[in-house]
């Protein structure tokens, strides 16, 4: 019971934040991010302090390194910090506009404007830096923030937290805007899932265990990234320079993320042209290959691709190749085994690019690009809360307009229904 | 078990739809679309017969006059229920419009395609017409839909489904894209709900009850509508005919809808010469009428309206009113006790006009005009799914568009992440 009437609470101040940020104005909305950055990097002694108690205590946990690489706040991350929120204070505020605005056959004008969704629960994991950028992006559109961040990163993120609350108060924005859960208890992020009509939205951000465990328990909607299963399609009529060199960017120019090709696809048209060139590029850089049955036919130091590895979403040195007989089984495998998330095909003919661009149901459709440009800063808009694989409100990268919504506004004189 | 992998089993024919239907051109699902009004019509006999069961079982259950009138397919109602077909097929295609397409500095082009949100589950109570407006619209945006009816219209809905897949069938259409779960087993719609991956959205339309319910249960994202507490807040600055007209009509054009108004908010320096006209107006309508204090004061035959009255989503000839001190009064009142679906200022102020649009976070707000016209015909949309009070993905009356959602397109000539 207290568990819960502490995360009502700071829910209900969340959302009178809501209320009062989503009409203040992007002048002192922008001033308010640009004074946190420079505290942030103020404080950096502060927060390096609070951020070596949770390593401290990662490392008597024995933690992996990986993980405490994550966690560890360093001189240069904080700056990268600050120097994020100063961006999202140069981006253009997507609150007020509106769209669509027509006169009805009664004399009525009606329209679109674009406003804050309220209250966004932010639940994630270890990198203390996401608890910045996150208010950073919801603040800016208008919207007040809960945050929950991982229990191993507590120190660090409250030490964030209190910088940019103190700062804000200090510029006009209120307290609740940016609120924390400031509880190890794991059982505030269950608490939080139930809290629909006072949390207006949930953004999960960490492994598919984190959200699959969200997205169960939740009845606030939540907008989620999940696995990224990435293809590229090298078409009979590709460019093969071109196509060698997006499936080698798409793969290797940092194969631990999630638009990284995990299967590149390969016309059995072009196939004996493109890959033994393709396959010796990879080797060299110490990619393990595993081939369908034909393609190993071609190369017999492949190992098996099996049915479950195309559904396996590697994230590192590791592709699945295999050879298509055209287009149509292209995009077949895309849809059986594919997670919706970046697809691409290189090719040099018209009609199939236009397919491939139409049919392809996938989050971001490339032509002739790598999978690896599926990202807010690549696609313009400036930043982003991660990469929604959702079908529903937003798909693909979230910058700010994603983190709003529409309402209908009606300019009347006198109308009634009749 | 068998229940699961029934309802599994059409959900998957449903997904293998949604792939076909995306890809279907606009003549052709509109060509389809005006063949199934057509059948509706020439089958009229056939639909009748079936509902005449579904009455006679609802009459041997006792179930409402109301509720009856709900189920009753009419000769006019089926002609309704195809003329709405017919319109749906005049309206635009949303799937497709690529907007936002610009050069990034790489030269790649990126920009957003509206696409098919995919499948669609319909869960809804006993109108056997949602059967094909909900189909009518799923199609058209290029989805395959999943129906749930309610159990006491399962004959009615039966037959409704047959003339429309077969008359789809034949021009065209994939039968999984009209899929109807046509079993009465309640633990049907639990297992749609676990269906996450295989249906991308749930609407369910119907009663609060049906709505709480599905909203706890979904793992899937639910579009919903729940409760419309409307206000209509006469301003100062008010034209005092113009703001009886508009009052009268929220109320009374038709009060058992969620957009009528259930509050009047009055400024304290217009009560004295609003009131006595527009209470004498409502009484002569036999308007039940609730009276804060101060109203109350000004008319003493007006019963007290409690802090849970104001609450209340009466769909009725029922009505507080109160006296508020000025703009700012009157919006924290919607704030604190509106349900963000409908309100609206009545004044000929230009600040206050602006501030009142900007500043209520309801799915629709009106100045100088009724809430009830809060509505997907009269705002243009041709048709809609329900009004949706939720705060992701559409808010106000869901139309074609609504149903539909947008994928980032990228055409390059060869960029790489560097």
């Amino acid at each position: 019971m207290e568990i819960q009437s502490f995360v009502l609470k700071k829910a209900l101040e969340a959302k009178e934040g809501a209320r009062a940020i989503a009409n203040i104005s992007s002048g002192q909305k922008n001033d308010a991010l640009i004074k946190m950055a420079e505290a942030l990097v103020k404080k950096s002694g502060e927060l390096q302090a609070a951020n070596r108690k949770d390593i401290a205590s990662a490392k008597n946990k024995g933690l992996s390194k990986a993980m405490i690489d994550r966690l560890t706040l360093t001189e240069k991350g904080i700056a990268e910090m600050a120097q994020g929120l100063v961006e999202i204070a140069g981006l253009p505020d997507p609150v007020g506009e509106i769209t669509k605005m027509r006169i009805r056959p009664n004399g009525m004008m009606v329209g679109k404007m674009r406003v804050p969704i309220g209250v966004i629960g932010i639940i994630y994991e270890s990198r203390p830096n996401v608890t910045a950028d996150a208010t950073g992006l919801c603040l800016k559109a208008g919207n007040a923030v809960v945050l929950r961040g991982g229990s191993e990163a507590i120190h660090s993120n409250k030490a964030i937290v209190k910088i940019l609350r103190d700062t804000a108060k200090a510029h006009g924005i209120p307290q609740g805007a940016i609120t924390f859960i400031d509880t190890p208890d794991r059982e505030a992020v269950m608490e939080m899932l139930k809290l629909e009509g006072t949390i207006d939205l949930i953004i999960p951000r960490g492994g598919e265990g984190l959200i699959r465990a969200v997205t169960e328990n939740s009845r606030i909607p939540v907008l989620k990234h999940y696995k990224g299963v990435c293809h590229v399609f090298v078409d009979r009529d590709a460019n093969i320079k071109m196509a060698e060199d997006i499936c080698f960017n798409a793969k290797l120019q940092r194969p631990g993320t999630c638009n990284a090709m995990e299967t590149m696809l390969v016309d059995e048209k072009i196939a004996k042209k493109f890959l033994p060139g393709m396959i010796n590029r990879f080797r060299n850089e110490g990619v393990k290959l595993k081939g369908c049955q034909r393609t190993r036919r071609l190369d017999k130091k492949l190992s098996e691709a099996r049915d479950e590895d195309f559904y396996t979403e590697y994230i590192d040195k590791i592709l699945n190749i295999k050879i298509v007989k055209d287009i149509d089984d292209a995009m077949d495998h895309i849809a059986k085994y594919g997670s919706a998330h970046s697809d691409a095909i290189v090719t040099d003919d018209y009609s199939k690019s236009m397919r491939f661009l139409r049919e392809v149901d996938s989050s971001a459709v490339f032509v002739n690009a790598s999978t690896r440009l599926n990202d807010g800063f690549q696609f313009g808009l400036g930043a982003e809360m991660g990469i929604s694989t959702d079908k529903i409100h937003a798909r693909g990268p979230m910058g700010l307009e994603e983190l709003t919504c529409t309402k209908f506004i009606v300019l009347g004189n006198g109308q009634i229904r009749t």
